[in-house]
């Protein structure tokens, strides 16, 4: 299944795609005046948002004919029926939540193409052989509910009991069991673990979706065939417990200074980080949040707490599990030398998502057989599809370029360039189900 | 003046302060009976906590039968006349404000000591050659208008017409000027410049203080005498700029991370901290505060912006100055070397308080005469002390040991140790003015 196949790609439906490319186009420009905020765009997971992404796809599925159906948690899956129903399922997607005052692109892009590719197998009236499904994923911005993919993993059965009432969206206080069952869905199923996909009914899941870095604009190229998907470890919760000490009368000697702790430890990660990257490493390394204690600190005290995050990721899970092991020798270095306690606290470990050689070898081919330029390339963000993959199915990702990244109201895909990431979607879609 | 005496201090008023020191507690238990705050005391610059203490003073002066006068700014001046109004008043005296949620002492102790003082002379029966003036000084601590001294220099007319504007009061966001004026005073005189004090007819003056660190705690002694008061380098609102991205997707190189800047800009004032102590320069550096921005920074982002403050101190001014321009230098190359903006932003310069040696040594003769353990010490705070030495005015300082430093709640000076910082003040007042 999925080697890489000696029969050229047909890439008949890939060939005049100008009517979906205008609808897509709509329906960006529908999601974007519907969802507009301060700053940006703004679709909160079970929010308004959300929902009114999730209504404007399956309106627009009610015009193409397709099926729908909503699961426990909310995803939304729109299917186009093949002509043997008891073949496993094509499946794409992705997610249609956007962190606060993001953009309009981020997620949406990979239903919307999905929903695009339908369009034209239906204005074409051909039948596929099998079922091609495209899901809108539920909850997939961290922004909100601090669960990694808690839509698809709800889909598999796999979303933690705990993490439905723990998680906490910072907007309302509530929980995403709350806000998953105001929004009309059905979480007791979910906290039950009921599985709302069988994996062994999924024939493969591709989802296209923005780049989130610079990579394919510095390139110049508007199309990236995904390699693997980062993990990553994250501490949410990580401090610095030093002492507050006059900052005038306390000697260097006897202070307990943690922001002077703390920017040792951030310079002693990056030194690790470019280490590990001379030895060819794939890894990167973020402290996002950084903060004395805004309620106590002043500019005339030796500051006795320090607050931080730490998102670190690389497609090498054994390296992110030795780093995670070398931070707290350095922590543990620091605290003894400087009298404060580093404390890292929990980590999360988000397992790197992998990719499926041969059928990344397909969407290569289907973009070579377009003409279409495209390079190989890792995802530094997380994705759905890293969830389809650790069920065993096979997965794969097409990027489309984005200039000035994403989660910001600035990122900015070309709609030419959506167009050629459709392109491939389309042609492998089709070149997948001709196969059998 | 003041040239180190040949002749022994008397020290007689300093041998039976029992009946001042049961004055000075009481005094010290009304001040913290009326005006605790939810953890600690509060008495507002211009508020009702700092107009209480004055209020409390006066009514002891009353009792006494000492002269009294409010100048322009609302400083408190309580004076037993001496046999010859005509010399040049002897003063002591300190601030009646504290910080929020702060200590007991911190300030008071000087004017509850000028008092007892003056009790002590008093109760004796003895009227001194000179005038001797205790000055309860307005709104010392920072916390409530970043202002420095801003009573002291309106007493001497040199607080600036722009400061009584532009310095707002954190809790209700009205100006100095406001708070002045509405506490019953004469902000206008003050913008004015009109000197509230002559330097001329001052003697000298004397401040009692508890100390601000741990240092006479650590070396178990009552009472320090002052060196020097350090000056500061204060920058309020230093910030760097760089550039938000995707925490995942972003490579190294290209970005722009606040938060690696603000750690290595740390480190290396950090370095250049040791490396003058290393030299044998007095020098202490605070960043007491460092924060990533609340609103916007996540996990998940490259961390884009980072705001932070500086309290650089010495008694060396020159050093500050050169401090300042090695700073620019740093943050200029780390700027260039990381594609981010270090803005150090404007900065204020406290110049150091001299103290007087003449009166340093007669301080230290009438400790000695008392048989006090004590040491030489320099204050790392600054203090009202400074604007009268920068006045030409003869200064010094007694400082008295107190636990846990102060700026907090847990302040902890022993009325013992108070009694032992007063005798050596007592006695110091009696042999300057014996000595005519």
């Amino acid at each position: 299944m999925f080697a890489e196949t000696t029969i050229a790609p047909t890439c008949s439906l890939a060939q005049d795609i100008t009517p979906e490319i205008t609808l897509a186009s709509q329906w960006f420009d529908t999601l974007r005046e519907r969802s507009r905020s301060a700053l940006g765009v703004t679709r909160a997971s079970f929010g308004e948002g959300e929902q009114m992404a999730h209504d404007l796809m399956a309106e627009q599925a009610t015009r193409l004919g397709l099926e729908q159906r909503v699961d426990a948690a909310g995803n939304l899956y729109l299917t186009l029926p093949g002509r043997d129903r008891s073949l496993p399922a094509i499946m794409t997607g992705s997610h249609m939540d956007t962190v606060p005052d993001g953009g309009n692109f981020d997620g949406a892009a990979g239903v919307v193409a999905g929903m695009a590719m339908l369009a034209r197998w239906v204005r074409a009236g051909l039948v596929p052989q099998r079922d091609i499904t495209v899901m809108a994923v539920r909850a997939e911005e961290l922004s909100w509910f601090p669960a990694p993919y808690a839509g698809s993993r709800a889909a598999f059965g796999l979303l933690q009991s705990h993490e439905l009432d723990d998680c906490l969206r910072p907007d309302t206080g509530l929980s995403l069991f709350h806000h998953m069952q105001a929004a009309g869905f059905a979480p007791e199923r979910v906290r039950a673990g009921e599985k709302q996909l069988d994996p062994a009914r999924i024939h493969c899941f591709l989802e296209l979706h923005i780049e989130q870095g610079p990579f394919l604009v510095q390139e110049g190229l508007p199309v990236g065939i995904v390699t693997g998907i980062r993990g990553n470890l994250r501490y949410k919760h990580s401090r610095i417990l030093g002492q507050y000490a006059h900052a005038g009368a306390e000697p260097r000697r006897s202070r307990h200074d943690a922001v002077m702790a703390g920017a040792e430890f951030v310079q002693r990660l990056e030194a690790l980080w470019l280490e590990l990257e001379q030895e060819g490493k794939d890894l990167v390394c973020t402290v996002g949040q950084f903060y004395t204690d805004a309620k106590v600190h002043t500019m005339t005290k030796v500051p006795g707490e320090l607050r931080f995050t730490m998102d670190i990721r690389s497609q090498d899970n054994a390296l992110l599990l030795e780093i995670d092991q070398r931070l707290r020798v350095i922590a543990q270095d620091i605290s003894a030398r400087r009298g404060v306690v580093i404390d890292l606290g929990d980590f999360t470990n988000a397992r790197p998502g992998l990719i499926h050689a041969g059928l990344h070898a397909q969407l290569l081919s289907c973009a070579a057989a377009l003409k279409i330029p495209h390079v190989a390339m890792a995802s530094g963000a997380g994705h759905d599809s890293a969830v389809f993959s650790q069920q065993g199915i096979p997965t794969a990702m097409v990027f489309v370029r984005n200039e000035h990244g994403s989660h910001n109201p600035d990122e900015a895909m070309e709609i030419a360039d959506f167009a050629e990431g459709l392109r491939v979607l389309i042609a492998a879609v089709e070149h997948i189900d001709e196969q059998g």
